[in-house]
């Protein structure tokens, strides 16, 4: 069998799990360590600010909840789309730390800058202003939960209405390297870095064994990060193994220079290779992502045909998740078209 | 002007604010005093079920948190209507003590036994429930926000779903002495303890100063409850005070002998004749609530003549609540009828 | 049966009484009307400075637990003598709103500016700082509960101390009319509204029925606290009834004019003729408290003749406090006198 | 310079590092592959209990608040010495999840039988219980953070305590391996299985890159726990690395023929050798540790010295922790031994 369920099904890329074979001396604990100083240097020139704060922590929920606790005084909110992670998939960490996720009804898993700013003015606005949990942070992933990507122009704005309302915005990169390496992707991580406050590169998704870089550029946000990492579980005895991996990923003079980069672009070309079979056998997507899931709707029939090979994450009884990584084999993805085309198309392309 | 606003613009029942005046004793603290016991005593007789717990808390939001965070495991969440007051009007109290409210979206504030059976199973099915907070509490209140009121019909369904899913059922009675006391309403308090696990009797906007009736069914949740009262402040350092009221207000063999039921009775009738002159004069309601509040949509012309003479609570530009309470005097409910006549329908009636 | 148990026994002074009485008027809810406005405009005068927010809350609890919720970040901690009220009796309210007590072990209840400064300086000095909870205010009550005060000298101290540190100065004021009103005070509202950034004027412990009257000097805190006084319940939807008890209460060109110190001072004369039996009759005394708390160690045979006429509040075997408070009436405590005198000294005075 | 700071400076055994270059297949997420369930199966048997729930989170602190987030209702508290890592070393993690740390204070780090005793019953005396936290866990670290162990006597007689008081009993075993590997220690792993409600083997500091085994004997705290490990960051998504790496440490019929022990008892051995050689040179200790980490008491001089070669953990200027670990190699041991010889003993052993 095998799977397109998710993007966290092998191990690492091979030159993390090299480097951690290399890894034979002493390190100082907790992240401490040079190697992790120098990961997070190597993260900070990427950027392009060189004051910015990166941290490296374990995975996804804690980064969000970590960064979320760190933000809010008791009485905020942050915001998201109804199809958020932090609000549909992290078993409540967000309200465990005592905070209300507002939410915002979206059909493509993006916050729009309009919506955004109704949301916030809406509550500003309010004779009982004081009754109702105080919007202070703007949560977005981005590639999105449904595989969208916000635009450069759609980030500008949403940004600005942020800025307007004096609210945080916050940016989810589980999968940021998808994102980056997308074909209808034009943000850089430079343009990120000055509209958000704090975002991270997913590791866990694209290519490390586990451990996602935080970048923080908001001065009340960098302020004590550690000891809320601390408190949060997210500071790792032996911090250097996050080091190790990221400092082999984020190598390189530019972002495309980087392992980070080609591991990502490699998952999103076996990704569009499935998308074109997809659109010329006309299978329904709920959403036409540029990344690397994809969300194909079969009939019944030709579900249970590919599930005979693959395995998909179900989304529902006849839609699934489709999600290519740095680890999918050209040849899995060309058996899995030719399924599909047999299926679909009878006919040779 | 005359406040139509909401239902707590006055002090108390003349009763109570003689009760008070009476109390010259010293009594034991912490609601250990015997006139405690004694209100806890009648509430108990009134609900048909000797083993129920009855507490005396301060407040809604207070009584709310504080039975929800009784209830509940660090994973669990509870349901509520999108209109429901923990999800909107408590500035987040129920995720200040950790929980998230599962929202199921309800036009009259209701939640139908339906639409919970099919929340609750829903999670249950999910391949990836551990990922998701799982509903234990299915939190109603009766009347809703909106002054609308369960059927015995409904709250029986309901019931039935909840045990069937093993969640607790709490009803948040702000309000409950206006609901019972509605001409529609066909609940007694003794339906409603058999078919809730808790519930409580509001004071504060039935004609008490301030304080909450809360009646425990459930064993579990009845465990330890005083210490979670202190630890949220509910535990007033002059408990009497609570018991002095309450004692007041429940001394009867059967609800309708009690002056909580015939003050809230007073409220229904001066509610009728405006909801009567509204609906005769054809002004639209949002719902048509059988109990203390009315939300009547006004033009912009009529609610600015309204407004010389009275006040509402504003809703949106044109809509508002209108609210009579136990201390609604008759005059005060002719002068806004007479209004609205004059306004509406030119004509003598 | 007299009781001598604590300062909460009897409803309210007749002043309040009779204002609650005569109110019959409708007011805004939610503490926005204008009596409690002018309560606040009144303790604003009295304490000296125009800029400080005036808050009313429900309760101890309540008060301490929004203060502190309101002041932290999720990694700090408030620093607490080991017998200070939210370390031991509030049932983990700090900790429920997720922060730790850090505490200081005293002989006499009060914490001493050095004793604060070696702690924060070993914080801040030790070098796995992120994996220790971060004190950021620092709590005393005054008077504490051992009855003892603190000296302008010390209050000034300790300020100094925080200020040093960078950590907020909170003062718990259950019964700070007793500790203003005795004769070894040498604080004034006005040096107490300098060297703190909250505290507040007991209302329950000292002649209202409930509430307390919170001052706020410092920015952040005050930044937003009605959304916090909302999640806590501390927005009393009735808030009127708190703006009567404080309006009567500390009505006054100073504070000596106003009802709140005279009943204080009232309580302090009456414990202070049960001080001078105690000594006289060389009953030892766990503190020689100058407030209205009296903490004698009585021998078995003289205790169990005491509770055959009065109530205590036992803390050992042997040791009891003695309480009074603004209700306590001359003939109890003259009773209570004879008795003792009648146990321990066989001999007219 | 030789690192003898802690166990936590070198990544993984060499077993475990093959494992994990090995592993090239695509797994399933969250924890819920073959190889993880092999891993829990393996320490199951080892445990002696079919029945105990296996889970691997990250690392300790993660792993005690998700257990004391899991077992505790909101108004109860978990037991500790005052050294116990959750009391000084999580930044309050345990409150952040609402619970406060009851502490007692200790000598050498362990909870006696007789110590918990009256602390459970001094609260259960308490005229005023519920104004108090209710402690409802006793949490004890095996070896403690002072290196000493718990007797088979004290835990058995600590466990009949917790039981006589209806409270759970969670073992902290982040060095449990060097614990059961000590030469003084007259515990099993079936005998801690019997004697606590749960406990955990650790990984971070016994050889694997990162991760706790978990185990959970009793049925409360078994009931939906992976929820509560999402919420808490812990349900890793390549939880197969932790299968892999536990799969690879405790394969084998009894625990002296795993990996996990062989390890352990290598750095007791190790340890053995420096404990060995203060003793002869008189060098105080600050207890006579029989695990891996001594406490030796330097002069300035002597610790100067040291410093040119080693590296230590400094507990205060001349108090040092020295700890070894399963990869303390012998000359490492060697050179220090003679470091300090020379500098205690002048003399040839």
């Amino acid at each position: 069998m095998i799977q397109f369920t998710c993007d966290y099904t092998r191990t690492a890329v091979p030159e993390v799990l090299e480097a951690l074979a290399k890894a034979k001396n002493q390190y100082t604990g907790y992240g401490e360590d040079e190697i992790t100083a120098e990961a997070a240097r190597m993260i900070r020139h990427l950027t392009g600010d060189e004051n910015v704060a990166v941290h490296f922590l374990l995975g996804g929920t804690q980064t969000n909840s970590t960064v979320i606790a760190a933000a809010l005084r008791t009485h905020q909110s942050v915001v998201a789309a109804t199809t958020g992670h932090i609000n549909v998939h992290e078993t409540g960490a967000i309200e465990a730390s005592g905070h209300k996720v507002t939410v915002i009804q979206t059909e493509d898993g993006k916050l729009s800058a309009e919506a955004v700013d109704e949301c916030l003015t809406t509550h500003e606005k309010d004779p009982n202003v004081e009754h109702i949990v105080q919007p202070a942070m703007v949560y977005i992933s981005n590639p999105t939960e449904l595989g969208t990507l916000y635009s450069l122009k759609e980030l500008t704005a949403l940004a600005e209405v942020c800025r307007k309302h004096e609210v945080l915005l916050y940016m989810d990169g589980a999968r940021l390297g998808y994102g980056l390496a997308a074909d209808e992707n034009d943000l850089t991580l430079k343009e990120i870095t000055k509209l958000t406050d704090a975002y991270y590169l997913g590791g866990t998704k694209c290519g490390t064994l586990f451990g996602e870089a935080l970048v923080i550029k908001n001065p009340m946000l960098k302020k004590d990060f550690r000891y809320i990492m601390k408190q949060r579980g997210a500071l790792l005895a032996k911090g250097f193994l996050l080091g190790l991996q990221f400092r082999t990923m984020f190598d390189g003079e530019s972002l495309e220079d980087t392992l980070y980069y080609k591991y990502a672009r490699h998952a999103i070309c076996e990704a569009q290779k499935i998308r074109a079979t997809l659109k010329a056998c006309n299978v329904p997507l709920l959403l036409d992502s540029p990344t690397n899931q994809l969300f194909p709707q079969f009939t019944e029939k030709t579900l249970s045909r590919l599930k005979r090979d693959f395995v998909f994450d179900i989304w529902s009884p006849t839609l699934v998740r489709i999600a290519t990584d740095w680890s999918t084999h050209p040849e899995e993805t060309e058996k899995l078209i030719s399924t599909i085309r047999g299926e679909f198309c009878n006919s040779p392309f």
